[in-house]
């Protein structure tokens, strides 16, 4: 997915990379795609419009890079239990949709199908994130945590539009106890009401 | 909410209504508020811009008119039963976020807050949706339906929520089929996986 061109033999400035991705989600969160230039992000960085070019080659590639490395990272949560992925999975949901990200997130939902050379990363990412999320889930049901008829898209649906709604809702929130509460709810611990 | 300013005596045509609206909720879905402006909703909706101001004497109480008629009526649900209650309401989120004003509602997520003469109408409106989602769900409480201890917050983060993400996240799906087994997942009912 990273379609980054580095000039090579140039060393990289971890700080500077950070202030631009962030720049980046910022500026693509605030004004959308059409709004999105590199000499906007470069001013907002601040740094040369030039040394955006030597390390991006087009605003697509800056865009793919800065959600690539700022936005969630599902396939990577492994955490040895199924109540432990899921509580990392909201975790993840809340962080994004309450924090810094939102906009861009929420641009990205908007505006993604229609920007030429992001619509295909995009559907690629939400591919990779469906399967990974599916899999902690089928991970469960073989470990015996989870009974063999889990219904997998039900609990992934509450579970991620549940922590989505409640970080674009709720003023101010404690996300480790929300997320907890949020995984009990859904997996009917002892803390179930319904049961 | 309604700040719609009508000359008084003149005769409304409801189709010419409804095809303004339409058109507005098009026009502010696919442009945001920075494209949304009274001519190019009156040339989407095959109407003359001097009769859009005369029905409206503004573009924030064109599309506030649009939005309020357009959108979810959350207010107006009482089946009678709290499993109805819940099933109308996850229909209206699906209709809402598959349907043709997708993208109007998305983009006022996003851009609500910060649109001068619409950020106080969407609040309120936001605010009255909530309450009449927390007073379905206490109706069921009061008539035993459910227990007294039902978490209203989780129970409502993930009705609207997963019906949201499930409206975004798949291609095609039965509204009722899925409304139905959504509120029986969340209530627990004979076909809940976990109990």
């Amino acid at each position: 997915m990273a379609i980054r061109t580095t000039a090579p033999g140039r060393p990289r400035d971890p700080e500077v990379d950070r202030r631009i991705a962030r720049a980046a989600l910022d500026t693509f969160g605030e004004l959308g795609w059409a709004g999105f230039a590199m000499e906007v992000v470069a001013r907002r960085a601040g740094v040369g419009k030039a040394s955006l070019y030597l390390r991006w080659s087009s605003k697509e590639a800056l865009l793919t890079d800065a959600l690539t490395t700022g936005l969630v990272r599902m396939n990577d949560v492994d955490t040895g239990t199924v109540r432990g992925d899921l509580v990392e999975l909201a975790t993840q949901m809340l962080d994004l949709y309450a924090g810094p990200s939102r906009g861009a997130a929420m641009r990205l939902a908007l505006e993604a199908g229609s920007i030429p050379g992001i619509a295909e990363n995009y559907a690629a990412m939400r591919t990779s994130q469906i399967q990974a999320a599916r899999a902690i889930v089928r991970r469960g049901i073989t470990r015996g945590e989870l009974p063999a008829g889990t219904p997998v898209t039900l609990l992934l649906d509450t579970l991620i539009g549940g922590a989505m709604m409640h970080a674009l809702s709720s003023p101010a929130f404690d996300t480790a106890t929300y997320a907890g509460q949020l995984v009990d709810f859904l997996l009917g611990s002892p803390s179930h009401p319904f049961e």
